[in-house]
């Protein structure tokens, strides 16, 4: 008899569900292609979308030793922020250890019981907790809209008011209307807060994300080093008073090791390649070459996404998307089911990504194969 | 006019409090001495108690590329899993990206607003951030009581039921009699959850942490990879249906990119040095030897500390710690105020910390520094 007997039970329920996520066999190296179980299958489902995860890197310390506010403040980590700054055209910009941590320290340490958060049905987890952390009233709206906003600021009391969204959809392949938002925002004093995690090395000049490509300056900007940076880690950027304020309150960063070392080596190695701009052309290339493929083969794709998330909603049971993703296996692609929890009810999916290192054909043939799991 | 404007008022009231933490100078290099602004000063604050940071390490990846659950299970994590669970015994092992992604994860995903939860007062942040995110009545008992952890567990109706407590607490250097908290688990059908972060590498049986030193079998025990095994990133063990539930519950692992290659390989490398036992027992020795001197010097290290974390509590205003680490600073030494929100107030202090990698003069003379820094 153990406290945790009841887990068994749990794990019983999820199975039959159709809901559990068991352990795929592991992965020996990212990249364009992966080896699964001895074959080597096109990776269609990874955020890698520079492909440049697959790099090897070599660091001179292994880690950090401790928080950045005790001894753990590297000269690499100065260096990787100030180069982001200067990327993004911000006064301060800090490290997190994931996007997660990111999400969940900025949105506890600016928002507070007194605050209001209006959050983005579809936005992220990260940002779900970092609401639930503050305590703040949550007011989740639909999708993309912007009358709920503005309608939800006009009835708030609250004076620290926060607009949250992602910049690009992870699991819709969608972005908002940021120049919107960021009137509405202005217009009822509320800070526009943009998760750019899967926007930066996708959108905007520069790689700089979905605000940058609408000329919007959100008031915080939460980018990830493990997506088109190819490392791991995160940040936020913003004012230098924003800086200030995480290095003393954001506590997924006070109460954390810095940012290990090999991972800001990394994403500083990585950054220059990303501004250049070439892989990012070549990514959206791809993009636009398997929408069409998927298109002329009758496969739809979610209506408004764009760019390299192509999600193929599959709806009713979840074990739909699981047994097309089978069958996508055996056709040499490497796709994951995606389901509840993290997408809502009714709406599993496959989430097709591409990345700049595909080659035209391998896009080609996988447009063919997908036609043909979908309709066995 | 920004929406964020009241953050300089804040920072305002945090700086005259003595409260503000500023971004001392980065430090090209951790290791038993860092240089800082030009100077090499002996390092007595990381928790690198095993001076392994400091090796550099070359990865073949530089990113995970994804989730764990999508395209992000690489065989590195597979084999640090795998290592570290033949280490402590386990059943299985997984990794997280950082301690602050685990506590907050595994509690969140075990505990729920039908759960109670006992923590003790002075449990790491991150336990406490859990309890939060979790919806669980939290009931928070003094610090190491025993009595109170009872009382409240039998009172309580909730059917989940969990006692959370660091093995090493990380500000005070103490340990709970895990025995009786075992054994009041089990009386009450409650969860023994131990986060072993400060305590691996340090002690029990190859540094397999204070559970092991007392021969306790917690339900769910969380390691950090970037203390004593000097890399980055976290895990929690326990039962194959733990490590079950976690993959499929646990927001801060589902919804994170795989930990980095880099942080995992150098974990790797380092476990066997750690459980050779070799340089835990020279960080000990050391810790004897600095505690001795500490007390023939006349300076009083917090009563109930053992071992390699030394706090020596100024209490009163923040700033004497402050102006304390300076003239430290001044001999040679970096040792950082620790400071509200970090401990409770009124107990602001200087955090010690001794690494295996430190000389036994270089003890000895900071001991001297020590007690002159104290008493101008």
């Amino acid at each position: 008899m153990s406290a945790l007997d009841w887990l068994d039970e749990e794990l019983q329920g999820l199975a039959q569900a159709g809901l559990e996520r068991t352990r795929a066999s592991t992965i020996v190296q990212p990249g364009p292609f992966v080896d699964v179980g001895g074959r080597r299958l096109l990776n269609l489902c990874s955020n890698d979308y520079l492909s440049l995860a697959s790099e090897p890197v070599t660091s001179v310390a292994s880690g950090s030793g401790s928080s950045r506010l005790v001894v753990g403040d590297l000269a690499v980590h100065a260096e990787l922020e100030g180069a982001i700054a200067r990327w993004l055209d911000v006064e301060a910009v800090l490290l997190f250890s994931s996007g997660y941590a990111a999400n969940v320290g900025v949105v506890s340490a600016l928002a507070d019981a007194e605050s209001v958060v209006i959050s983005d049905l579809l936005n992220h987890a990260s940002l779900i907790d970092g609401c639930r952390l503050s305590r703040a009233r949550t007011v989740v709206v639909p999708h993309r809209a912007l009358e709920e906003v503005e309608a939800a600021l006009r009835a708030a009391p609250e004076r620290r008011r926060f607009v949250l969204t992602d910049g690009y959809f992870s699991m819709d392949g969608d972005t908002p209307d940021l120049v919107a938002l960021r009137s509405i925002c202005d217009r009822h004093g509320a800070a526009l807060v943009v998760d750019e995690a899967h926007a930066l090395g996708v959108w905007g000049p520069e790689g700089r994300g979905a605000c940058a490509a609408q000329d919007v300056r959100p008031d915080v900007l939460m980018g990830t080093l493990g997506k088109s940076l190819g490392s791991g880690g995160a940040f936020v950027a913003g004012s230098r008073s924003l800086g200030r304020w995480l290095w003393n309150r954001a506590r997924s960063f006070v109460f954390s090791t810095g940012l290990n070392p090999a991972a800001a080596t990394a994403a500083l190695r990585a950054l220059p390649i990303l501004q250049a701009g070439e892989r990012t052309r070549t990514l959206l290339g791809h993009a636009i070459l398997l929408r069409d493929e998927l298109a002329r083969a009758g496969v739809v794709v979610r209506e408004g996404s764009i760019g390299p998330i192509l999600p193929i909603v599959l709806g009713g049971e979840p074990r739909l998307a699981v047994e097309a993703a089978g069958r996508l296996r055996e056709a040499g692609l490497f796709v994951q089911a995606i389901r509840p929890p993290t997408v809502p009810r009714e709406t599993s999916r496959l989430r097709v990504t591409v990345q700049a290192g595909h080659e035209p054909d391998d896009l080609r043939r996988a447009a063919q194969a997908i036609a043909r799991a979908l309709h066995p």
